[in-house]
């Protein structure tokens, strides 16, 4: 932590801030530049990143030297995680695909596009049971009804299923159906949803908010780590701008960024991003080629009735389609797909 | 909801379209531009907004006529709503002010709060008791323990209570110690906990999001009020933006836009705008200036000391200094406060 | 300047990035922390602002202790620049409203509207002979007939004028015919334009970009000051954000923010920033509330004819009105209109 | 373009807002629905585009039918634009890669740098003789000195040349040494440049606001192409966020959304959107697996040493060896490079 004084600041005003700092067991050295006096900290910085620093008289700013994270950086551990789930592996060289409907409608829909995904080399298969709607009046899931259909036809075609959990309650619900467990964009800053699942065995699927940047993504992780549950998946989806012609914009960069801070692996949602169906194989190709783990993507065997997000699922022909253009991708970057 | 076709759309193509419309017992009226062809439909528009027109072949876009929400627009509800809670009335000529700290620390600390704010003026005491932290290693809040000390030094002092709730299974708890349910930023799409304070009997404060629109707050306010209760107050408190001078960009403009299109009182929140007590004044002053209905401003006597937020918490004095000047501004704009 | 050196930093690295740093003249102060060893930098800081030493290796990252602006900032001059153009004092206790239509269209209209804002309380008139308009179909201005008519009826009626400059070009023109200069939002950082006008005696008037921050912003007046011209006036626009409601979402917080850092006097544009006349009212007295210098606001007696920008432009009646309001606000913070 | 009346709007302003509309030579549509009624208009709607419609009483919001542009839409010309200068073809199966360094600093540098990224396979040298520096005391770049050695080396290395005017002036200069002509990101709106560069006959690459939409990238395109100069090539440089750990958030959808609705080649520069070397090669081959038609990527042979922007210059080394993968991922994408 460094202490930027302000140009006027007093003698009084510099033992003051010493003084507690060092009352907190960590060191100081302060040292007078031409235009500031600055104080450095030594020792255990995230000692000071709770105390309010900056209103002490005589400070002009404080500057972290470290970042705020511990247990998912990779300074904590610097090889790669791969989950494991039932023979599936997730941030190995294989990139994995998880595909699927947005919401679990139908037994039998839900069966034929896990047949199609299955074929085209998907080896997970989503679906929402639970769907946090903008819109009170829009279709809200089926709840338990919907993870039985999602465990059965997994079972039935072979296949992994990740699940939406939105309220903490449910917990127990989804962990008996779900091999892994999704905290939506919406629900990256619910800490206390957070917490439960840092609980479960279950893998956690954490998606980062659309108002998010790379930094709280990594500290909501870190609060499921820290509760003891490290098998956890990191998922762009898009983030909010100001540019209208998509649903969000696919940060692109996201993927080498986290994959340089962290150790956990990184997939990519370009269904929510693009908003459009159009645009799900260009983005879901620029993201194999920026080194992502996997890809999450909407598929629906007939967009026009399903009951949510119809404008961005794919067809399961253009899902296969695009799963042979992503293949050759992950090759020219030395993964598979 | 205006259909508007692609320059190439063919006559089944359109046919097709207006059979799915007319199907669904709503009117079409199919209109022959120069350069393109537009379908209008004619009903209740709300039966359409779940389905997925963009993706029917022949379609170039869709242009909803009407907002999404209903209950929280003024369309429906011309009267300002004004809340009354045990004396105190929210969204009536009188501006309320709501303060206190930032998180509810020590029973003493929070009487000497109450009493300093209540004597310049603010009619309501605001405290965490369940903190949502960035960080995991942060100070969560005293939780049971907090609403106590809050409960019995509002009763003490004569103040009416304002707490944020963060998980539904708290309800019971927060309800029997406070008078009004806060909903934070982070939860505003946290759809599960606005059905369960939609079906509580107390008022709600409802934070807008900070990458939220106004329409999506009005959104998640509709999910209460259409889960049965009509007490719910917005609130501004700062968007998330690419400056960062400030902690957020406080929305101004949210004040007059909200009272244009919706009927609940609107209030602003200038300390989580800001991050930094030396711009609260301002900014507080402008919310007044804009027509705000209240304002939520955290105080704390030590904020030296205080275990959350300290850097954007106002001495009581300066809050006092405020409150004189907020006065003023009110009467120039034909409110008390 | 702080260096944070990387956890795996080798001592030939250091001693590289020390060289380095004391060749230019500074020196280097070398501090061992428990997680990271950190270099501090003293002497001129800006010497190293052109450095790339993040790429040095061995370097985490910079971080640089002072503002990278000087002429423009408090600490180089503490006490606030007041402007004097022709009687009228920018900066003062008197805040100073510019008013008049968008674009300058006829001799007649540009009269009516410049007698009935200065009847209202306006001191300077404005109006564009050369309009930056998003798409090349759009009316471009009346160029130097428009800077006559300006002229003209500025002296007729007693006003002082400012116009928009967009191209360096332009500048003896209008020069010739125009009080105050004005950068557009979209030319801020159009560098060469800002030097041309350095060069100018006239008082230039500097819109921030609508998504410049506040640091880049006087960074942009540093370059007019640093050519010889100190009398700038900065001006908030509405910046560039998600929200759909308002055309730009206006930064008022940029009011104090800026009189903190610098002396200059800062103004604010309701009407750009709104997009629609029924909002200007409430951001004007906002603006007032927040402490700005001045006003500018489009005001047009024919809003339906407009040639440009007719839905954000107050007819002169509202205008008055408007003045009426603003007159009791800036009161109530202890200034005049 | 659909006028949409508010529930309270009266006959008689329906009847002014027709009358206004047929007197522009359209035609309309009244069409009374449930809850709103609304007024198609028949004819060319770009009439109206610059009518404030929105301010006539009655009028709840008018809604657009067609987009703004014209002559950039792939609706204008449905096939592929093939730039060809001196043989380079932009636009076709192979994709063009530019590089070169920031500024041009030094003749045996730029020498140096051009023959090793021309063996790495680009074959157009980029290069800044007028350089948009943030600060005024930063390197302004070597001004005609510079766009001297850019000539030279070109045609001793066997290239054809990019680089950027800043200033309408300088366009005989720029025109006489360089091959496309750029304009910066930064002077995207600057619309006198625009109109400039629309009357050269060299092709101009324009590269888009950071704050700019995809459709106001193509109404500043509309502003070359309405001038008469139909050889333009867009550019994606990145956009601002609130994102930190990138200097800008790469918009990778960019391109196929521009692909999509324009015929003009599309480019990407990863440095610039990166501002970090490490981070070029991924964004590079996330743009070439999205379907861009060229990059633009900084080059120095000493990045330390760089007068602007080393942080992000990759080593020729490195251009070479992600070169080496750009192939690879073209070729996966039935491309070249």
């Amino acid at each position: 932590m460094i202490i930027v004084l302000r140009p006027d600041a007093t003698k009084e005003q510099i033992e003051h801030i010493v003084k507690k700092v060092e009352s907190l067991g960590l060191k100081t050295m302060v040292s007078q530049g031409v235009e500031r006096t600055i104080i450095g900290v030594i020792g255990k910085e995230d000692i000071l990143q709770v105390q309010p620093l900056e209103i002490y008289p005589g400070v002009e700013k404080v500057m972290p030297v470290l970042a705020p994270y511990k247990l998912v950086s990779r300074e904590f551990k610097p090889t790669d995680t791969i989950i494991e789930v039932k023979g599936v592996s997730i941030g190995s060289e294989k990139i994995v695909v998880m595909a699927g409907p947005c919401s679990i409608e139908r037994y039998d829909l839900l069966l034929e596009t896990a047949r199609k995904v299955k074929s085209a080399g998907a080896s997970i298969l989503r679906g929402g049971a639970f769907k946090p709607r903008t819109s009170p009046y829009s279709f809200q899931g089926l709840g338990e009804e919907g993870l039985k259909y999602l465990k059965d036809v997994a079972e039935k075609v072979g296949m992994v299923t990740v699940t939406e959990i939105m309220d903490p309650r449910d917990l127990p619900l989804v962990e008996r159906y779900a091999d892994i467990i999704q905290i939506g964009a919406r629900n990256m800053q619910n800490f206390n949803l957070l917490k439960e699942v840092g609980l479960s065995r279950k893998p956690v699927l954490l998606k980062r908010g659309m108002m998010s940047t790379i930094k709280e993504l990594l500290m909501s992780a870190e609060y499921i780590l820290s509760n003891g549950n490290f098998n956890v998946i990191l998922c762009e989806r898009g983030i909010r701008t100001f540019e209208e012609s998509t649903r969000f914009t696919l940060d692109v960069s996201a993927v080498p960024v986290i994959k340089q801070l962290s150790h956990l692996p990184v997939i990519v949602d370009p269904s929510h991003a693009a908003g459009k169906w159009g645009l799900v194989p260009p983005l879901a190709q620029a993201a194999v080629a920026a080194g992502c783990d996997g890809l999450i993507v909407e598929v629906h065997p007939n967009p026009e009735e399903a009951l949510s997000d119809g404008i961005q699922q794919l067809l399961p022909e253009r899902f296969s389609e695009m799963m042979e253009s992503l293949r050759k991708i992950a090759q020219a970057v030395g993964r598979k797909i």
